[in-house]
C-alpha cells in the first residue's frame, strides 16, 4: 500500500470509527452478544476499506499495515458501551454513525484511487464502494437489505460529494479542504434525507396500475 | 489491468449490458426505487468482474480504468424503463438476461485468466467465478437464495461451456469463434433448462426416506 | 503468490477438506440438489482463502495455481456422499468440521501473513478472516445467520489460538509444530464451546430492563 497523508488517515480512522459504533449498534438490534457486536463493528469498519484496496491492487491492504486501523475499530465498538445511553437520544443513532462514515470513506476512497491514476469516473465509483461497502456488509450478515438499495437518497449524497470534491480539487482548492467540505457534504445531506424522510421518485413498476414483471 | 483484445472487450460489455437489466429486474421485484434499482444494476453488472479481477491482481480492476463499462452499465438499468413491456413479454425476464451474462462472463473470464497464466482448472474456474459471481451479490442483496444454487442448471452449464471453449482454443480454432461459441453454448443450455425445468439429480438426502443430518 | 511450505499446503488443503464437507452439509439442510451442494461446498472451502489472498495481493490467488485445491474442495463434497451414515452419528456435524477448518485456515491463513511482512497484529487479523471468511459465504448464501456472529464461542477461538500461534513461533518452536499446535487449540476450544454450550456475557443491551437503540 502507498502512505496516506496523515489528514487523510486521521479522516479514515473517523470513518471506521463511527461505522464501527454502526456495526455495534446493528449487531445490538439483533441480540447478538458481546463478541458478535465486536466482530461485526470491526467487519462494518474495516470492511469497505479492505474492498478498496484488493479491488485497486494496494495490497496487503491498509487494515493490515497500519495498526491503529483495528484499534481505532475496536474503540468504536467497545464505546458504544459507554455511549449507550447517549446514542440512544438520537433518533436513528446507527443511520446517523452510518451517514459520518459514507461522507468519509466516499470521499477519502475516492482521493486514494486518483492517487493510484485511476480517472476520475472510475474514482468517483471507487469512492462510493468504499463508502457503502462496509455498511452493506453489516446488512447482509444481518439479514437487512442493504441501505443502499433502499428508498431514501444514500449512494445519490455519495456521488453528488464526490463529484463536488472533485470540481474542487480541480478549482485547486487544496486536497485537505477539498475532502472535508466534500465528506460534510455528503453526511449532511444523507442525514438531512433520513430526518427528513427523503425518497427518490418511484420507478416505472411502482406506479399504481402497473404490471410486475 | 492487462488490455483486451477488442473482441472480448465487447464480449464483456454485453455481459455487463445483460446483467445490468437482471439487477435491474430484481429491483423491480423488490419495489425498490429508481435509484435502488440503478445501483443494484451495476453492482450486478460489474460486480463478477470486480471479484474476477481481484483474485487475478489484475488491479485496478477493469471497471475503474475503462469508464465504457460504468457507461454501459448505467445504459442497461436505464433501458429496462424503456423495454419495459418489451421485457414483460419474455416468460423469465431475469433469467433469461442473467443466462446471457453468464456465458459471455464465463468465456471472457476464462480467457483473461488464461492470458495471465492461469492453468487450464483454474482458468475453468475463474470463469464460472465472473459468470456466476454478479448475480451471486445481487441474489444476496436482494435475500434471494443465489440462482447458482438453485435446481436447475447453472454453473453445470457454465463448466460445459468453458471446457468446449478450451478444446476449441486447443484445436487452433482462433480465440473469438471459441469464445463466441462457448458463450452462445452456455446461454443457450441455461435458457433451455430455465424453458423446459431441467434439474440435476436429487441427491441422497433427499431420496425419500432419507434422514437429515 | 508464494509457495507455501509442504506442511503449510498439507494443513490449508486439510481445511479445504473439511470446509467443503460442512458446505456440503449446509446444503442438504437446504434441500439443494447434487449439484448445488457441490458448488456450496467448493465456494466454502476456496473462499477464506480467496479472500485472504486478494487482501495480501498474493494473486492469482492459490486456488487457481494450485490445481490440488479444487480438487481437494471436489473430493470433500463428494465424500459426504460415502460418509452420510458416518457424518450423521454426530451431534453437529457441520459445526464440527467447520471448526477443524477454523482452527487450520486461522493458523496457515496468519502465517502466510507473516510471511508477506504483515505485522503481528494484522496477521493475527488475517488469520481469522481466512479461519471465518469461507463459512461466513456459506451462511450467507444460505441465508442463515453467520456462526461467526452468535452467541458462541467462535472467532475467539481463533484469537487466542492466533496469539499462542505467534508466542510459541517467538519461544523459537518451529513454524509447523507451532502451527499444528495453534490449529489443533482452536479447533478444539470451538468443539468444546458448541458440545457445552459456551457462552460468551450478555452485553448492555441484553440485560432485563435494559432499552433497545
Amino acid at each position: 500500500m502507498t502512505t496516506l497523508e496523515p489528514f487523510f488517515r486521521v479522516l479514515d480512522l473517523l470513518g471506521v470509527f463511527v461505522f464501527a459504533i454502526s456495526g455495534s449498534i446493528a449487531a445490538a438490534r439483533k441480540n447478538m452478544d458481546v463478541y458478535g457486536s465486536v466482530i461485526l463493528a470491526v467487519v462494518t469498519a474495516l470492511g469497505g476499506g479492505m474492498i478498496r484496496d484488493s479491488l485497486l491492487g494496494r495490497t496487503p491492504a491498509g487494515a493490515f499495515v497500519d495498526p491503529l486501523y483495528l484499534l481505532v475499530a475496536l474503540a468504536g465498538a467497545v464505546s458504544v458501551f459507554f455511549l449507550y445511553n447517549l446514542l440512544g437520544k438520537l433518533h436513528y443513532p446507527m443511520r446517523y454513525m452510518d451517514a459520518i462514515g459514507l461522507g468519509v470513506f466516499t470521499v477519502t476512497g475516492m482521493i486514494i484511487a486518483l492517487d493510484q491514476d485511476v480517472f476520475w469516473f472510475g474514482a468517483v465509483m471507487l469512492g462510493v464502494i468504499s463508502g457503502t461497502g462496509g455498511g452493506m456488509i453489516r446488512d447482509v450478515l444481518c439479514q437487512q437489505v442493504p441501505l443502499v438499495l433502499e428508498r431514501e437518497i444514500y449512494a445519490v449524497a455519495g456521488i453528488l460529494g464526490a463529484l463536488l470534491t472533485l470540481v474542487m480539487l480541480r478549482l485547486g482548492l487544496g486536497a485537505s479542504l477539498s475532502a472535508a467540505i466534500g465528506a460534510l457534504v455528503i453526511s449532511s445531506i444523507r442525514i438531512l434525507s433520513v430526518q427528513r424522510d427523503w425518497h427518490l421518485p418511484r420507478a416505472v413498476w411502482q406506479k399504481p396500475g402497473s404490471r410486475k414483471i
